[in-house]
């Protein structure tokens, strides 16, 4: 008998009617034979509530007792949904976090699943019939102190699941229906993907991607759980993120990313000398700042050189703070910050086995008038950094080179 | 180095400024070199709030997912309390019931604790330094399902910490700042006691004074905890309520009740025969009616006879459709229902040992002008019923009568 995990996130289970609608989903899948185990996550803006009452009361919260507050979300949900089940006259058990076992580290607010140790109650459970409720977003340690795993924690959850327990597949319901070539906002004949490789939706990810987090499909390619991303409001399929194929390999490029966010730091004129990059970016780490790419700039005549990283504009304050102390300590000249930065990639497995790709892509964007002031590569990606206000226009024109609008396989010629 | 419980029901955490307050309380009481445990109950309208997403879901929801459900409430409330001590600077942890193994049969929705396997934690956590903060209400079951205690759950949770971890005292903060010889909105001259013997406050609490459920009382009795009913909303000292002494007996009425919302049920003119009362209550009971006073009525000339009881008014749609049964199936006349009725009582360990109570009481309500229906007594307590219309000149005329405005000790001649 097949077993399918389903997880429903925060949007999914807003009020009464949503949660009813997601319970069908799960009655269906009983009904269509398979054991069925649901993770909701926390109902829409109850992590937001609870956040709020915290910050009355203390603006720099215990991150124990945060989560010992959060977990309460989704320890609602799973009450509520079962209640949701019973109506429909099934059978269902809600648990939580604590309650399956959930062994975590005690890393507060973005804790590690080790193993979940109850896997038999939740058997015993479905072999009775029941569908299984289980809290996304949270774990125990091994004092049983509530953790919680971070952002896309249930989707975590669902993944670790599907894993530990050996589902077929694990069902992300969400509020897009599945991965798509590129943003359909900008891209209007994006298309959805039928599959996606690991790697891929990795990288998809980390330009921005919001559908999953990057742990999520990390867990999910290290255990091999094949990951359904589809629509709460539709029954159309959505895209399944599964081990790469030879098959797969045809396809050069799977999707294109435009990453908005950014901004160029540069620490311009420092005197060359030994580990000067290695001591910035020990620095840079220290403070906690995301580093998006490195930028290695060419030495100049007068013994002097620049450094320049890009980050999130979202941490722009931060990161010049760091920078000008940086610039103090190392003697560079000055400190220079770039706001109006984007960065456009291609993400495919075919890659690596597939040349002229970013030729063609330099090729498309010089074509376009887009100006390349830094490119990165990796075995799957290809990215450039250009100006914002190219963006659009450089996705829209990557998407057409390399047909995204099309399935199948498409050279790089 | 002494310990206290200090219990907060809801209305004491309703919203930020009133947990910062109760915090404080905690603090002043660690400075005083006191150990300390904090037991909270849900903020406010919380449960409520809960109750309704439930209804919202589910008319009957399974209790088992209630539990789940309504303990959130509890939990949210012990980190939000931590939160508030951590702000003062000082050291506190949250625990949920599952968190110091309160365990609980699996009466879900009335579970009755069993033990709290997890004593040494808290024990180390108050070596530590740190105030311990404990979910009230909750506990869970040998298989870690959630169950909550009922009414009153949050003093029960207190009551048995004190107990369990040998405390020299459980407060109990409440909007009332103790325990009154009558109720002071109908008796203006109604005096705070100093203290009060366990019997006593179990028969007040049982003639419908809301400041304590008599569970907890029942179980401060066995264990012999020194209960402190206290305001939330003032420094001043409240009322004891411990174990009887000697010099205790020497006041024979230690307060007076009015119990306003009774009903009385008659079965008029049933043929006398053996165990006809008794079938009578078997009935009553096996419908879950709770009965108040069972009053005899003597035999008629034609061989019939009444029997009549009283019940809370609230029930008594139940109470007639269970007394119109009873009359077809026993052959009764009629069923008579008087919802005009009411019971006035005096309480007092000293009637053990003093005589004339009950004749000082029958005069006094005589002189008054009100009409005794019936009178039940036990051993700390005569109760009369009479018209629900006299019920305030009752009271007054008894604190009166028993000089319950002085303290001290007043015989009864």
């Amino acid at each position: 008998m097949s077993l399918v995990v389903q997880k429903f996130g925060g949007s999914s289970v807003a009020n009464a009617e949503r949660i009813h609608r997601a319970a069908r989903r799960a009655i269906v899948a009983q009904e269509a034979g398979k054991r069925v185990i649901v993770v909701v996550s926390a109902m829409g803006d109850e992590t937001d509530r609870l956040l709020e009452l915290a910050r009355q009361i203390n603006a720099n919260p215990s991150r124990r007792e945060l989560d010992q507050l959060l977990a309460t979300g989704e320890q609602v949900s799973i009450a509520l949904m079962a209640m949701a089940i019973h109506q429909a006259g099934r059978e269902a058990t809600s648990l939580t976090g604590g309650q399956i076992e959930m062994r975590t580290n005690r890393a507060f607010g973005r804790a590690r699943i080790r193993e979940i140790a109850q896997r038999e109650r939740i058997d015993k459970l479905l072999d009775g019939g029941h569908i299984v409720i289980v809290a996304g977003f949270q774990g125990i340690d091994e004092e049983s102190n509530v953790t919680t795993l971070g952002r896309g924690g249930s989707d975590t959850t669902a993944v670790a699941l599907a894993a530990a327990l050996g589902a077929d597949e694990c069902e992300i319901y969400t509020d897009v229906d599945g991965i798509y070539t590129a943003d359909p906002r900008i891209v209007p004949n994006a298309r959805k993907l039928g599959e996606i490789a690991y790697d891929e939706m990795l990288e998809l990810a980390a330009l921005g991607a919001q559908v999953m987090h990057s742990r999520s499909i990390e867990l999910a390619n290290n255990y091999n759980v094949v990951v359904h991303v589809r629509s709460s409001f539709s029954d159309a399929k959505g895209t399944l993120i599964v081990k790469e194929t030879q098959e797969m390999e045809k396809v050069v490029v799977r999707g294109a990313a435009l990453k908005k966010n950014l901004a160029r730091v540069s620490l311009l004129g420092a005197p060359v000398g030994g580990g000067l990059a290695a001591g910035v970016f020990a620095k840079v780490a220290e403070a906690g700042l995301v580093v998006d790419d490195i930028i290695q700039n060419v030495q100049h005549g007068d013994g002097t050189t620049n450094i320049s990283f890009t980050t999130s504009a979202d941490d722009i304050a931060e990161a010049r703070s760091i920078a000008q102390a940086l610039a103090r300590e190392l003697k560079f000249r000055a400190v220079e910050i770039d706001q109006e930065v984007a960065k456009i990639s291609v993400v495919g497995i075919g890659m690596r086995s597939h040349t002229g790709v970013a030729a063609k892509m330099f090729d498309t964007l010089a074509a376009a008038g887009v100006v390349i002031e830094n490119i990165s590569t990796s075995e799957i990606v290809i990215g450039c950094i250009i100006r914002r206000a190219d963006g659009d226009k450089a996705l829209r024109a990557v998407h057409e080179a390399f047909h995204l609008d099309r399935d199948g396989t498409v050279g790089a010629g």
